[in-house]
């Protein structure tokens, strides 16, 4: 450690539209040292979602706002180097916490889960992590997944959409999922292979690629809203389900979206539209990890991640989320595991 | 009848926008004659409702479109004048029908539904019949409707809106309608007793009059859309249910709606919007009609009708229910019961 010192990044102002470099800070700072039963934990990987850009508006929603100046928070893994005198954290330990956009962090333990693999540790903040269980919630409990679905997945490579989809596949349904790119669309059919993607840049008319590839969904896990809405909400069968995860379509919006044009939808085909968040369904975290664990190990589950190097990076690893710079689970990696 | 005709309203064009008088064809014919087992039937009443406008354009939807030179269709009360040997029907009868949109009609009978209450059996077509199964069925199956909610109705003075408003008043919960004009409000209050109204022609903005008039509502019974349903989702409880019931707002649009530009608040408050069609409840029709029965007896329902004299201005009744010009529900008199 030496000389070495600690970084962090702060909010500086709140974007206005497509957040900006500039909104944000990196500060540096002393290693902090852990009281009596405090621990020192130092950030090997931290998460960067969509659902933060949220986070940087000044208005009351289910998670408090960012503060300016403040650190920002985000779900990251790291390791314990240094304890003092805490009962349940040792020096060696891998800890998950909502400690991230930081390097190093004193606690104590608080917040703090206990994870095992030490190889990639990082699939804690993915795979086996919120994205994951957000993936297992909204397919299972929010959806109520039935072997003869026909799902659509939208955003179907990134951190929740291909968990929701091996979910799906792993129920025997039929499944189709949009991506972004050529090089994403053939990641979903030959390694999630599931049974058709869609390349969203590539249809002017949305709704007709998806009547295309799958008519009659009957389940629909949103990730983007928005043009995709308007697409699943025009090829679903009457009585399907929407889950409704995320819409990061318009995340950056200033202005509402000028889409989805169709809502009465919803009344023609008796829809159900039903929002969740997956933090109200932390219960479900120990029977989601247990599934999750026996999917990998019997080679049912696969995931894809792009990695960022270095803290300095982090406000362009989250910025990327918007125009899908990250194929699958997105991370900046803060720190070797020495 | 001696020289009489009979007359019906036929669909010359399919409107674009706001239907049109042009967009109608009044059409005189002979009146028919019931073969062996068929009634003559003339009507009395009959109903104009929005989910009319849907069915002039040629698309598939829940229910077949309107075709081109053909009679209208809609709910009708009528009289049996002569039933040629028909055992279920007989010479005074009061039935009700979809035949609306004309002066006489034969039937054998499929379709047709003996009512008993000779004066006001108009209300066959309202408060004990479609609109009010409607909100039953909006409110108690899809809504869920618990004492404690905190419910939220729009066009509540309408055939619809009245009927759920006075549903969620006996079940003891607050309520707060939007209607057109003061009368309407006022009528709300006094007459519905419910707890607020808002007058939405009065306000810019509508989220911030109706989060002013009941902050939290728990239950939105949405026959409206666009505006009202932005209103409801900046304003709504967190696990708040929305019952989509009708999108009056855009019916007549040619470009969908730019609202509600909120949508996301369905992920961030957890909401569940669910879409119906009440002629996929009419099972419920019986029990509905008992227990409407009884709020009326005891003094616990009351309604509002605008009645249009003549079927050559039944046109002119259903476009008006786009400007609100119906004050309740909207019925065009066919003809005196001698």
């Amino acid at each position: 450690m030496g000389s070495e010192k600690n970084r962090d990044i702060r909010l500086k102002r709140r974007p206005s539209g497509l957040p900006a470099p500039a909104d944000f800070e990196l500060v540096e700072s002393d290693i902090p040292t852990p009281g009596p039963g405090q621990v020192l934990v130092r950030n090997l990987f931290m998460s960067v979602d969509p659902y933060m850009r949220g986070r940087m508006r000044d208005r009351k929603s289910y998670i408090a706002p960012f503060q300016i100046g403040a650190v920002l928070q985000g779900g990251a893994v790291g390791k314990v180097v240094t304890s003092n005198a805490n009962a349940d954290f040792l020096a060696g330990d891998y800890v998950v916490s909502m400690n991230g956009w930081r390097e190093w962090f004193v606690s104590g333990g608080e917040g703090l889960q206990k994870v095992e693999a030490r190889p990639d540790m990082q699939v804690y903040l993915g795979t086996l992590g919120m994205p994951g269980l957000t993936a297992y919630v909204g397919m299972l409990n929010i959806g109520g997944l039935k072997e003869d679905d026909r799902v659509f997945v939208s955003a179907a490579s990134g951190a929740v959409g291909a968990i929701a989809c091996q979910i799906a596949k792993n129920k025997g349904c039929r499944v189709v999922g949009s991506a972004g790119s050529d090089e994403k669309c053939a990641f979903l059919l030959e390694r999630l292979k599931i049974d058709g993607a869609i390349n969203y840049r590539e249809h002017d008319d949305l709704s007709a690629a998806l009547a295309d590839a799958m008519p009659g969904v009957t389940l629909y896990f949103d990730n983007v809203g928005g043009s995709h809405l308007e697409a699943a909400l025009d090829d679903m069968a009457e009585f399907g389900r929407i889950v409704a995860c995320g819409m990061i379509e318009q995340y950056n919006a200033s202005e509402g979206p000028p889409a989805p044009r169709n809502l009465f939808q919803i009344v023609a085909k008796r829809l159900t539209m039903r929002g969740f968040i997956v933090i109200d369904h932390l219960d479900m975290m120990e029977r989601f990890q247990r599934d999750m664990k026996e999917w990998i190990a019997e080679g049912k589950m696969t995931w894809r991640e792009t990695i960022v190097d270095g803290i300095e990076r982090a406000p362009e690893a989250l910025i990327g989320l918007f125009s899908g710079e990250n194929f699958g689970k997105m991370l900046v990696k803060l720190s070797d595991d020495e």
